[in-house]
C-alpha cells in the first residue's frame, strides 16, 4: 500500500475494493482459520457447542426509512449473519456510538424499534455500550450488534459443498433496501411506495434446514447486492454459475426507481432476502419452504452451477443474449446499512 | 423525556448520566434479566457452558498515544470486561468504522496493534466488518470489540457477595490512562512522561480467581474511574465503602499533572486496572498473587465494606477528614477510550 493511499467509500461498499481492504489489510495481520473462512459469521466450537458469532456495524443514512430504521436494520442484520451459517441466533450485543445534540426521543423511537425487532425474532440483547461523540466529529447515530447463535451438529453449509449441477433459489425480490435508501436521499417519491425488505431471516433458513445435505449454501446479499454474493461464491471455484434475467423476481415500484435511477438491481443491497444453493432435485421442495412464509413468499429459481465458464457469474439476458455479472469495484450508495 | 432533551457527552461519560440514560431509556425497553444485571459482561449459559459476552466501541482521541493506540485498546478493553466477571476470554469480533479519507497507513498501523496485543493476550480476532462513511458525517476511526470467555462452573462473582468486613484492592496506580490522553489533547509534556496503562487484564484476573470464594467482586474502573466503580458498587447495598486516601497508588508523574490540571484521580480513566472485593483476611494473598505479576506490582488495600454510612463511598483523607466520593455527574474528558 502506498504512504499516501486513503480509504475510499468504495473500501466500505461490498464489493472489489472491499475484498481488496479485507486480503491486503486485515486478513494477513489480523488472519487465523476461523476468520480466514470469510463467512457471513465465525463458527467456534465452545464447551462441545457450536456457536456462530457475527458484527455488524450500521451507519445508515436516513435512519428512519420506509420499512425500517436503523435499530431494527441492526437486529435484523446481524440476526441474518448468524441464520447464513445455519445458527438458530440466541443473542445480541449492541454498542451505541451517538453524537452528542442527538435528539432523545429519536434515541428513544430506535430503542424502542430494537426492542421490538428482537422480541419478534426471538432474540435477546443481552449486553450494551453507549459512547458519545462531540458533534464536530461525527453526526447522528451509529449501531454495531454483535450475535451468538448455536449451530446443530448435523449441519453442514458451505461454499466447498457446492457442485456442478446444483440450484440457485432467491427468497424473493431484488433491490427493496437500497431502492428505499436512495429515494428517501434523493428525496424522489413514486406514486407506489417502496419499502425496505429489513427481515429476519433466521426461520426461513431454519425452514431450508429440514432439506439436510441438500441445502448446501446460504448467505444473504446485502452490500454490493446479488452480484457480490454470487462472485463470492464462485471465486477460486471450479465452476461458474448461470443466472436467468427473467426469472429474478422485483418488485413493479422498485424495478421502475431502478430505470429511473439508472442502477443494477443486482447491485443494489438488499436486507431481508437470501440465497440459497440446494442439490439438483431439491429446488422445488426448497421453493415450496421458502414459500410457506410469508417472508419467502416471493421465492424464485433464478439459475444454476455450472462446469461452463469456471469462476464466473453469467446471467442470461432478457433479449437473449448472455452478459457477465461482474463484482461491483465502487460504492454505488454510502450508508446503505 | 422532554421533547427538546438532546443527548449530550455526559451520557457517554460512564457517571451520573450515563446511568440515568440507561436506568430511563435503555433498560425499561430493551431490559431483560441478563441485560438487567449490568456487570461488565453478560452471562449466558449455552450448550451447557457459562459463557460471557461484552462490546465496548472506541472512539479514542488521539488514536494513537503514549502506551497504545485504538487498536489495542479495543482489544484489551473487551478482554477486561470478559474477565471482570471471571471469564477466560476466547475471541473478539471487530467492527471497524472509518472515515472516507483515512490514512491506508494508520489503518495498517492499527490492525497491526490489534493483531499484536490479540496474540499476546492468547485470544483470536474470529470475526469482523468494516464501514466507511462519508468525511462530512464522521472524522477518524471508530472501533468495536465484542467479546466472549467461558466461566469456570465453580466461579461466583458479583455484588451480592459482598459483605461487611471485605477488603477493597485496587491492582495499581490510577488516572494513567486518562491523564496520557488529557497531555496529548491539551499538548501537555513533562519530563517524566506519562504513560497509558493500556493493558489486558484477564491472567491477573485469574491469578486472583485461586482465591475461591474468598474473591467476591472485580471491575476494571474504565469511564467516570474509580469513583464511578465504587459508586456502582455501593448503589441499593446494604453496607457502604470507606477507602483512605493515603493508601491509593499514584504515578509521581500522574499526580503531578493531576494538579496542574486540577482533575480528581478518582474520577479519570484507568485501563488496565482492576478493583477487587475480598473477603477479610485473604487481603495479603490476594497483593502477593496481584504483585507477583508486573501488571499488579503496584496493588495496595485502598479501603473496606463496612456497616457504616450505607449507600455511600468515604474517603479518610490525607489530612485526616471525612468526605463522600460521589459519582462524577458530567463527563470530564469526552472520546477517552
Amino acid at each position: 500500500m502506498s504512504e499516501n493511499e486513503r480509504i475510499l467509500l468504495a473500501h466500505g461498499g461490498g464489493g472489489r475494493l472491499s475484498e481488496e481492504l479485507l486480503r491486503n489489510v486485515i486478513l494477513p495481520r489480523l488472519g487465523n482459520s476461523v476468520l480466514a473462512r470469510l463467512t457471513d459469521a465465525a463458527e467456534l466450537m465452545i464447551g462441545g457447542t457450536r456457536i456462530a458469532m457475527s458484527t455488524d456495524s450500521f451507519t445508515v443514512d436516513p435512519i428512519f426509512f420506509p420499512g425500517g430504521d436503523i435499530g431494527s436494520l441492526a437486529v435484523h442484520g446481524t440476526i441474518n449473519d448468524v441464520a447464513m451459517v445455519g445458527a438458530d441466533p440466541v443473542c445480541l450485543s449492541c454498542g451505541f456510538i451517538i453524537a452528542e445534540g442527538f435528539p432523545m426521543a429519536a434515541l428513544e423511537r430506535i430503542v424502542d424499534s430494537m426492542a421490538k425487532s428482537a422480541t419478534a425474532a426471538g432474540v435477546q440483547i443481552v449486553t450494551g455500550d453507549t459512547k458519545v461523540v462531540g458533534r464536530a466529529s461525527m453526526d447522528g447515530i451509529f449501531i454495531n450488534t454483535t450475535g451468538l447463535g448455536v449451530i446443530s451438529p448435523e449441519v453442514r453449509l458451505g461454499a466447498n459443498r457446492v457442485s456442478a449441477g446444483d440450484k440457485v433459489i432467491i427468497s424473493g425480490t431484488l433491490a427493496d433496501h437500497g431502492v428505499t435508501i436512495l429515494c428517501q436521499r434523493q428525496g424522489l417519491a413514486f406514486d407506489i411506495p417502496v419499502v425496505s425488505d429489513s427481515a429476519p431471516l433466521h426461520r426461513l433458513a431454519a425452514a431450508l434446514r429440514v432439506l439436510g445435505p441438500s441445502l448446501k449454501f446460504m448467505r444473504d446479499p446485502t452490500r454490493g447486492g446479488l452480484a457480490a454474493t454470487l462472485n463470492e461464491l464462485v471465486r477460486n471455484a471450479p465452476w461458474g454459475i448461470r443466472i436467468d434475467e427473467q426469472s429474478i423476481p422485483m418488485a413493479p415500484a422498485v424495478a421502475a426507481a431502478l430505470e429511473i435511477i439508472g442502477l443494477d438491481p443486482l447491485h443494489v443491497a438488499n436486507e431481508g432476502k437470501l440465497v440459497a444453493v440446494v442439490a439438483a432435485g431439491s429446488e422445488e421442495r426448497a421453493l415450496t419452504l421458502l414459500r410457506s412464509s410469508p417472508l419467502g413468499a416471493n421465492a424464485r429459481l433464478i439459475g444454476e452451477i455450472t462446469n461452463e465458464h469456471q469462476g464466473l457469474v453469467v446471467m442470461k439476458t432478457n433479449i437473449g443474449g448472455a452478459r457477465i455479472i461482474d463484482n461491483p469495484a465502487g460504492e454505488l450508495l454510502p450508508r446503505i446499512c
